[in-house]
């Protein structure tokens, strides 16, 4: 019985336990770091952050990322301080399968965005690191020119934890990025998850990116991100493959054509262009730039920021409802039982449902 | 306090309080059909629909979509006693906006499924009925054929209710019919709200009845439901609107070309057809047969099945979790609160929902 009661014990939002950091080459590296790094005050990290410093930006985001307790408060301190100087970027989600040749995209988007005279953060968003043990997306050494650009931060995926959790810190990390000056904010993904949705609902523009071909590289995304996107962009238009490229093209656009409208009221785009050799990486921009002051104007765009973080605010709680009742060992044992009667069509999902419900509200009433 | 307990008291599934139905024209009649009408126990009831007896299957229908604890208590004591007989059955959901001819082709579809010798149930899921005050769907009178043919059961959507408790009812009701010996099983629904997905979770096949035309037919249509769909119909291919329509079923065709596979296998065939003039409604019922044997064959009709039972058990349980939260009046407030907190940027979404879950595991732990 007291078993229970540990197991329904409420004790804050539930954190993900994080994969171990691998060995460290030098072993006394944590130490000298200990005695170098002091701990900032969540005033001195915002600060420090308002004043666009890389350094404590990073550090702040280490401890967003981290899962102990201290630092979870301190990170949320840091958040709250910096949310009235957030806000301001344009903040991009860019998804694509591997081989559409993202992370070549993004070196070619980011550069173009920094010519421009912004500043720009490469933010990932990678549940998949929960089984690869450590982040894939965001990788620098993938982006070659935008990881030794000034005004570049390159940052990789929170690594390992569910879904909400590896979003929930992503999207902060947008938060600390604006308040340290990051006018447009990249946010990175593989089109073959639930993380799209994820990505969909902390961005202004969702951008999708595609190959020419025989439907052959489709075989990986996800149905139903097609429709997210309010651009999608044909990659690799270049050489021997540009008349692939603008068929493709004319087939996305086709089937666009089929949609229904967005609730943005804009028309979703498709593109073609080459992020090897920077072929259209302009008009790319251009359609997003276009995007947002046609949202701007129509207010659409004040009002999805809203809604999201309405969204997160009631994902968050939602979340947390359910993990409260499914990790508890009793409930996940009962159901197991409840699931086998319902395969076997001895008792319907419904009254299954009623008698778990029952239950659980029964225990913990 | 004593007012927050109560709010808190959990009392089993919620149900939905329905709206009064409408004076009857003869004030007696209630009267008269109470002294009628016996109430009949779940065996006898059981005992009547195994028999095929569609007055008493209507009374148990009747019995599943009432809201009085004892009717739902007998409810599902009949269902569970009905569930070892169910499942036989094709389960077909139907979509398309208001004017893509929905009950006319059903109508010609339904009279088509007659003719082969079948039984054939046509529900309906329309939560819309919560403004409209009842059901608009499955009315009887707008499917001049079915309505007078033998065999042929037409049940309008259950009135008024959250889409999960209309959707229950729908999926219960399924169950019964099925027990009656209903071989085919049609369920109804508009395409513009939530309820495909709760259609999709509960049929073996999904129509998409679309219109040749501009695409303004499809401003009403909900973004995503053309990817749900293992089949789309162009209604109107008659007259000198052949043309138009295998015109769109050729963009239609391209631009399924472009989407990811289904889970099933099963590649999404376009047809065109007349629900008015009949034409081609054998072919687009072959496609529906063969759909079936294909997914016999590779076992995914077992297998979705099965992933819908665990479903609906889950989904259950989830808006259970939800409802027990959301309907507490202080939570409401406290949201109301954090939310502007949230809006204004005075507070992340995170910690609001972090500082509203503590006080609900706070007071009911």
């Amino acid at each position: 019985m007291e078993h229970i009661e540990n197991d329904n014990k409420y004790e804050g939002l539930a954190v993900n336990k994080g994969v171990a950091q691998p060995p460290a080459v030098n072993p006394y590296l944590n130490k000298i770091r200990k005695v170098r790094r002091r701990q900032y005050t969540a005033a001195e990290y915002t600060e420090h952050i308002l004043k666009g410093d890389i350094t404590v930006l990073s550090q702040a985001v280490t401890l967003v990322e981290s899962n102990l307790p201290d630092h979870q408060i301190l990170a949320q301190e840091v958040i709250e301080k910096c949310l009235p100087y957030a806000g301001s970027s344009v903040r991009v989600g860019i998804t694509g399968v591997p081989g559409s040749g993202k992370s070549t995209s993004i070196d070619a988007f980011g550069l173009h965005v920094l010519k421009k005279g912004g500043k720009l953060a490469v933010l990932a968003i990678d549940p998949s690191s929960e089984l690869s043990k450590g982040s894939i997306l965001g990788d620098k050494t993938r982006m070659e020119k935008l990881s030794v650009a000034d005004n570049a931060f390159i940052r990789p995926s929170p690594s390992a934890g569910s879904l909400g959790g590896v979003a929930r810190k992503t999207r902060e990390t947008i938060v600390l990025c604006e308040a340290a000056g990051f006018d447009n904010i990249f946010v990175e993904t593989v089109g073959v998850g639930q993380s799209e949705t994820a990505v969909h609902s902390m961005v202004d523009f969702f951008l999708l990116i595609q190959l020419a071909g025989t439907g052959d590289e489709l075989q990986g995304i996800k149905r139903g991100i097609m429709e997210m996107a309010d651009g999608i962009v044909i990659n690799k238009a270049d050489g021997s493959n540009i008349e692939k490229a603008k068929l493709a093209q004319a087939h996305f656009r086709n089937a666009l054509h089929l949609f229904p409208p967005t609730p943005s009221g804009w028309i979703p785009q498709v593109l073609t262009y080459s992020g090897y050799y920077e072929i259209g990486i302009g008009e790319v921009w251009n359609m997003i730039d276009e995007y947002i002051a046609f949202v701007k104007k129509n207010g659409y765009f004040e009002h999805k920021r809203q809604e999201q973080a309405k969204y997160w605010m009631l994902e968050t709680i939602n979340d947390q409802l359910k993990s409260h009742f499914y990790q508890n060992s009793e409930i996940v044992s009962l159901l197991q039982e409840k699931e086998n009667r319902v395969l076997h069509s001895i008792q319907s999902p419904f009254t299954a449902a009623k008698e778990v419900l029952d239950f659980y509200f029964g225990k913990i009433l």
